[in-house]
């Protein structure tokens, strides 16, 4: 008989013993064949980052909660297309990634190897679907993340998602999340971005930091404004980042 | 008296010690004062990666032809952000990225350390534009791209890029670019992505490869379609990548 459960590609940029990956594969188990592969060590801030002069290695894992399990020595967009190529066989019908500890609201989706992976995903015509929770604490009890992460990957393995679109979903650190809110990624920049520190030989040396000035705060239309209120933020993306609407106007300015 | 020179940092991608920067500042040299801050060592397809959890240090190298050099042992947007932060006495004018070797054309967008660090100068609200050159040989004559480079640049200078916008600008392999068009970036997806190894305990290990499948070539609106028949091709991008358009479907999707 034909094998008609969806399969699910899980990732992460935490690194294949994050906590936040077994939550995951724990909250979407019932809804398809799961297949873990993830980088071997956390992966934070790395982007659509692809390792392109470096040998990638594939490790196989015992299984966790009835999902195969796989690390790379790479990035997330690394086990998106490693993963793809070498280990699956077929291709995904869904892509997770996550559950990420720490916000990717905001601007951070830029610099985010967890959206990194989702993009990539996306780019391949395979709905693909981040998440995020509020907390870097990777100790912390993230089980109010479980009620969003079924709904939303439910609907999307029913309905499926927009040729070219992705989502981004963040998750407020609290006891029950108010509901989910789809709107746009609010609007800032990160600000004091560097520890400063002088070594032995009294050069300086520096650690980045720093936090997200958000410039809209009080706009309902942004990720922000309702993580700060409990709700689950649903952000879509689009990876093309072609403006079209400024075509005209920057062929204007450099043409003769 | 005040300094009225435009001050351009430039960066890039494959390190402070390639070919195309010192090109770059010979072109732009007239233009402002120049600092040049980029990565110690090679750093392609890093995307919009930060180092979040590694010590960034500093180097400072002799002048190249009156622009002041500096190397940070860290990726293209930890150079913009470092940069900013502990070198430059003020904020930047003007950003430039290139000349990379090798193109940014297509989704390649998404993987270059040379647009990473342009996207970054966009967010802190500064006009910044990627150069990349297509050919991959650092050894070849990219004088072509002179008169491309200072017609932009200037045309920048003087004019300024829309709020949240940057500017992509790819040039052919050529001997005399024909002309220049502003366009999008063309849809398309990588095959063949991976070399495959057998080590000598007869395990197999990967090395990224692949070419782009333009899946639009005969289309006048997209960059390809022009640097394949001898133009430079200008994408203007934001780094949001907020699908505001979509909201409301997806909202639809996955509410009750």
């Amino acid at each position: 008989m034909k094998q008609t459960k969806p399969l699910i590609l899980i990732t992460n940029d935490d690194g294949i013993n994050a906590p936040g990956i077994h939550e995951l594969v724990n909250y979407v188990k019932e809804m398809g064949d799961i297949v873990v592969i993830a980088p071997d060590a956390p992966h934070s801030g790395q982007s659509s980052a692809i390792s392109v002069n470096k040998v990638l290695q594939i490790t196989a894992h015992p299984d966790y909660n009835g999902a195969r399990m796989y690390s790379i020595n790479g990035t997330p967009v690394d086990c998106i297309k490693l993963g793809i190529h070498a280990i699956m066989e077929r291709r995904p019908d869904l892509i997770l990634s996550g559950i990420n500890h720490g916000s990717n609201s905001g601007n951070s989706i830029i610099y985010s190897g967890t959206m990194g992976a989702v993009l990539e995903g996306c780019m391949l015509g395979i709905p693909s679907i981040g998440y995020s929770y509020h907390s870097h604490d990777q100790a912390s009890d993230i089980s109010c993340c479980a009620e969003i992460v079924k709904k939303i990957t439910s609907r999307v393995i029913a309905g499926g998602l927009p040729a070219d679109i992705c989502l981004n979903v963040n998750i407020p650190k609290c006891d029950k999340v108010c509901g989910i809110k789809t709107v746009r990624a609010a609007r800032g920049y990160w600000t004091e971005e560097y520890a400063e520190y002088t070594d032995p030989h009294g050069k300086p040396f520096y650690w980045l930091t720093g936090r997200f000035h958000n410039e809209e705060p009080d706009n309902p239309e942004t990720d922000l404004y309702w993580t700060d209120r409990g709700y689950a933020s649903v952000v879509p993306c689009r990876p093309d980042q072609s403006a079209t609407d400024m075509i005209a106007g920057i062929s204007s300015l450099i043409s003769d």
